[in-house]
């Protein structure tokens, strides 16, 4: 079966033609700046997350289904259906997730994927394995080879601190580790995609250089358990299931599409939204205005000036207004980030009936955010604070994880 | 300076146009099969390799110049007068050449490139990186990697029987190496080369996989010696000089061009004309034909029926029509074959008078070539049955040479 279904033509030449939602690894925009997530799984031939799905995670990993997960965040996927099916089989699968080294510090948009890697990893007690894309990024974002080196071991930093167990993950960055088995699988699947077909898929011109056209398979085949020879065993082909946010759909649907002719598994997919910007839902952050997003590295001053200037408000330009009609909930960016990261559903349940009803004024929701947020960044840095040097490499070293499934 | 001075078009868009003659790593033919050199060299933008230069070569080594340099075999050259320059001034250089290993058994045409090495590491006394592309194999002629793998290592029990210094020689397969520096500078590369660029040097089109098109850096890279970082200092920044046939021009035309743009140096090149078939000089020899050339697994029985049956005469019809006019060397095979491998310059000399004035017949010549041809294969024989899978781990073994200069 072909990985778009609903569509005869290419993701991106449909997306060119109609002009108004364009969502690939590069660039994510809409008209009017929302982004229409039921119209994107339409298009990208993915399956809705239903509700059905997180319950049954609930059952099988005897633990509430995670935050972004009940509140759907993780909204689409692909036959992460079929990875359930398995593991209540008792078969096993690893993780995949990965992050482009492009910039110093991560925002909190950056550290969704990767909370939410963390749960499942602690859910399913499997193995996980995290590409850098240093290469990519040198590619890009035109920096250095030394540059983006560098960017992906403080980003490793950033990774690390959030938890993951060095028992059961292998971190690698492509300028590190690409070679050898891993190596031998890109030039299978290089030897799978046309240039025509990555051009219907990634939207790449001539003017692009050849190394733009050569990346797509390099984050392919972290999704083939045999490109790394060191953590599983050459005829294992396990399943793999990549957390995401849903701009990085294509490479995978590529992968999944190339995966069956090789021999392996089809890797299966668990797609994110994008964590808003602070100035409205307007797809994701620009790296290139810092007041457009809360970094790791915000004072508790800053995460306080930026939400309570830049937050987009929902309330009402007056408070007799807002008392008499209400906050708008679709648009209020203290909501929605609460509604990733206020953990209590009874408590964010509260907050969102008293400001809708306008019984809540805007300050008090902005000061609770301001609150989450300064514990949540706060307890990042003291985690980040900890690890070291040597833990990079720990984490980095290219070795057996024995104890991965245990 | 652009590498193609003659011509504002690209080599391959030329080619396409005149149609007459196409030379590129995957294809040469010609009207009428015969290669016009001249035109070759006018067209790539390369110099031809004056009788001086040879004469240069002889002082500055104080030894006889190769055959395959007095007799013309090596014709064209970039740059090799600057490495002569260098070398006279006392400064370091290495030499770079390489095989494609689609097929298990070698013939003399893919020795000459070899031979030539050889010659030049014991003249200069320099260190050589050999590169085995595996990788291209497994993309272009569609075998599997194991497949490809297996051949590198049968082709390099040819190429050490050749006879390389282990001392200063380092033999390397893409899938072995590739990776660390090697990678960093294959990515450097390809972030210098868009895609229409690619298809003006070597002709790509949409239908190509995306594996043809990102292996052109992979061949540039072992140009710089920042690749081997077992070998050189990272400071080193040494000038190459690469030997091998004039079809492969395309890829180091690419790699001068990016030379300087990464701080590198521009790798010099000394380059052959095609062995000619036995049927006859209409280009390379066909590996689909086994009776098209002359294999170093060939018996002595095997060369002297394909000398006798395949090899194009430039005798005349009749004993009497010969002794007439002469045989036609221009044309004639056994001439061209011993003015590759027989080193008596009076002895070829002698024969081409005799031959060409209708004193000696073709069989006479054929049968020195056959005597010639069989001492060659059997020298080769015995020499590659001494090669051990443990020597071709050693000179594959990712190792400092400490006396590669000495």
């Amino acid at each position: 079966m072909p990985e778009t279904p609903n569509h005869q033509k290419s993701a991106a030449a449909a997306a060119a033609e109609e002009d108004d939602l364009v969502v690939n690894p590069w660039q994510v925009s809409a008209e009017g700046g929302k982004i229409d997530y039921d119209k994107l799984i339409d298009r990208f031939g993915c399956q809705r997350l239903e509700q059905s799905l997180v319950q049954r995670v609930e059952r099988l990993t005897s633990l509430p289904a995670h935050v972004f997960l009940r509140r759907g965040v993780f909204f689409a996927h692909r036959d992460f259906n079929l990875i359930l099916d398995a593991y209540e089989r008792g078969e096993k699968f690893f993780l995949y997730t990965g992050r482009g080294p492009s910039s110093e510090a991560l925002h909190l948009g950056h550290l969704v994927p990767f909370m939410f890697t963390k749960y499942l990893q602690d859910a399913f007690k499997v193995p996980l394995v995290i590409q850098l894309t240093d290469d990519e990024k040198c590619m890009w974002k035109n920096l250095t080879v030394e540059e983006s080196k560098r960017l992906a071991r403080e980003n490793a930093k950033d990774i690390i601190a959030c938890g993951f167990d060095i028992t059961r993950t292998f971190i690698f960055s492509d300028f590190s580790y690409l070679g050898g088995a891993f190596y031998e699988n890109v030039v299978r699947v290089e030897k799978c995609v046309t240039f025509n077909k990555a051009v219907g898929i990634f939207g790449f011109t001539g003017e692009d250089h050849i190394g733009k056209i050569s990346f797509p398979p390099i984050q392919a085949v972290p999704s083939f358990s045999s490109s790394f020879p060191h953590l599983f065993s050459i005829n294992d082909n396990l399943r793999c299931l990549i957390p995401c946010a849903i701009d990085q759909d294509p490479y995978f649907r590529m992968t999944r599409d190339v995966a069956p002719r090789l021999g392996y598994q089809k890797p299966a997919l668990i797609e994110s939204s994008f964590f808003p910007a602070l100035q409205g839902e307007t797809g994701k952050m620009s790296a290139s205005d810092p007041n457009s997003a809360i970094y790791v590295t915000d004072s508790a001053k800053d995460i306080s000036n930026k939400v309570k200037k830049y937050a987009f408000s929902g309330g009402q330009d007056s408070i007799d207004n807002h008392r008499k009609y209400g906050a708008n909930l679709e648009v209020d960016i203290p909501v929605k980030y609460l509604g990733f990261f206020l953990e209590d559903d009874s408590e964010l349940e509260h907050i969102r009936m008293e400001y809708g009803a306008g019984r809540m004024l805007t300050d008090e929701v902005k000061n609770c955010l301001i609150e989450v947020l300064t514990g949540l960044v706060e307890r990042h840095r003291r985690a980040r604070a900890q690890v070291t040097d040597e833990m990079v490499d720990a984490f980095m070293a290219v070795r057996p994880l024995p104890h991965m499934f245990d």
